[in-house]
């Protein structure tokens, strides 16, 4: 298998990430034109039957391809991750409260850190001491009166990754940003899931939120309809303008993601994962950063080179070879190679090619 | 004058509005691909050097065009108008203190609406009494002890636009939305403005933020940094990921503003505003909803049909000549037609035909 689209780089960027080429040439086409409509995607009414359309078809792919119900509420919203770590607490954490927070990497403490404002926000396990080189360990009593346990299932910086959901007697809220639509999972068991697109699901832009509709219900101040999910419910996510082009570009995402199946998806994801970290392993340059090999992410792979001179070395020579995009988060070092649903195996191949060949040398 | 691009409707909606062809085409091109960069604008990395550099002409062009200097800083937020209604209380207006708003219509009292709950928001004046036809006249003594005074310089819905910047001796925030870069102004008058672009200046999906940095430092609350203007300030709109495709067609839209200049748009604005007006003082079938014509705004011209069975037979009759976003919106009626930036002349001119063809029949 060979990449046919010479021209296109393989790219194992982060996020924004890879998204597949048949989702940007409609994406582009729409642009132009949406549809045959004379209107541009960008300029059509978000009021109009075809925007109305893109969302209804957007919130039945996400519940079909997640297996829930209409107890479920989807919801497109805007200011990423970070505005979810603040919406959470405002929404189901009063001042008196308490809610628990698991700190697997940067972004889990980050909403940690947000959910203090707000009221009683505890640290139930963190790997931060160790930086986040493996998963922590669940307590495996919680403390009681929690309103909530917020986790985050992939830690992109890091390359870990939660491939069981914990059990938990509390409403379970999950940050999926960087693996969702991946894997199998059973998404029954959260009270509340988040996702920014620009990993496996758009470009950036835009936030998927879906919720429980009882556990939306319980909302523990008084605040502008801006920042209630009740709110943005009842208006269906058009309490005013939504971001058109970033949902249109999810749509196409989910299109895809749904003409592919979860199964397959999930199938190929571990065959990439597979090949990539058996290469890291056998290869005598490179050497994984997780340790545990339960811990780790199919979705991000990091690792570093035993002699840090090759590290420069290496990434000038994939540059030669057209991959992009391996550079690790300056906290971590080394490389890091994402592997979200767009990036295939030739792509994989492709780098593990040049693993070998460049370990030759 | 002909509109030369027969396939596209002439678009008149008040927003999502129209853009021009040749932005549309730029912004499809880089769908595809950035630059050849072998990567679509929607995979490159929002902290690599090309996205950067598009963050880095953005800010300077706005300040060109604002005729602004380094005492004020340039953001790209999430959220829509409707956060702004949040984040400016929360960030100016401590519990105990008090600020001012003008009510000249739906958005403009949502923002006062929103600012009560986070301290003693004065309504200064409003015109709600009259379904807002004319614009509220601003008391001529403000209030002791105000933070700050918010306003709105046009008003989507009603149709009608602050022509000056009245006087103001605490901060003057405005939302101008819906006429940044429609005409002269002085923008060093204001403490603070800001602006959804899905009008004058993109797609949705970002709201550009202009601050006073003085201004931005007086934080009356502990909050998270997604809600602070000074923490997105110190992290250039990086806080966390950008909404790139919504920050990058709004680049295009600014290099077309300056390359068109705001003085010939500020004239094309006030021809195209002038032709609909007479046209609508003139014509049998129609008549306008605001009476006071310095009131009038040069953006969103609203108008009623005599007899209002006319209304949807002349929403027929436009659609058969390509023109469509004319319906008036559901709290006013009848039309309203948006001649914003990206509207030319020649759409104006077709419509004001369609008008006195519609009048003979």
């Amino acid at each position: 298998m060979k990449n046919t689209d010479l021209t296109r780089k393989l790219n194992f960027n982060a996020g924004p990430a890879a998204l597949p080429i048949e989702v940007l040439q409609q994406a582009a086409a729409a642009v132009l034109d949406y549809n045959n409509s004379g209107l541009s995607i960008l300029e059509i009414p978000h009021r109009g039957a075809a925007f109305v359309a893109i969302m209804d078809e957007s919130r039945q792919l996400v519940k079909e391809l997640c297996n829930l119900n209409d107890d479920y509420e989807v919801l497109w919203l805007q200011g990423g991750g970070r505005m979810q770590f603040c919406m959470i607490p405002m929404n189901f954490l009063g001042e008196t409260e308490s809610a628990g927070y698991v700190d697997s990497g940067y972004w889990a403490e980050s909403a940690y850190k947000a959910a203090k404002y707000y009221g009683n926000a505890q640290l139930l396990a963190s790997t931060k001491d160790i930086n986040y080189t493996h998963l922590p360990k669940w307590p495996s009593q919680l403390p009681a009166g929690l309103q909530y346990v917020h986790c985050t299932t992939n830690n992109t910086i890091y390359g870990t990754q939660l491939h069981t959901t914990p059990a938990c007697d509390v409403p379970l809220i999950a940050d999926m940003s960087s693996d969702i639509f991946s894997c199998h999972r059973n998404y029954t068991k959260y009270a509340m899931f988040y996702a920014t697109v620009q990993k496996n699901l758009g470009a950036a832009g835009v936030t998927l939120v879906v919720l429980r509709k009882d556990f939306m219900q319980r909302v523990k101040r008084t605040m502008p309809d801006m920042l209630t999910y009740k709110a943005h419910a009842a208006q269906q996510s058009m309490l005013n303008t939504p971001p058109v082009f970033a949902i249109y570009v999810s749509l196409l995402m989910l299109r895809w993601t749904k003409a592919r199946g979860i199964n397959a998806i999930d199938i190929e994801n571990r065959k990439k994962a597979q090949l990539l970290y058996s290469e890291i392993e056998r290869n005598s340059v490179f050497k994984p950063v997780v340790d545990s090999i339960t811990d780790r992410s199919m979705m991000n792979v990091c690792f570093i080179a035993n002699d840090s001179r090759n590290e420069k070395a290496f990434t000038d020579f994939c540059a030669t070879r057209n991959i992009t995009g391996i550079k690790g988060h300056r906290s971590v070092g080394g490389f890091r190679v994402s592997l979200y649903n767009a990036v295939n195996l030739a792509a994989v191949e492709t780098l593990v090619q040049a693993m070998q060949d460049f370990e030759k040398e």
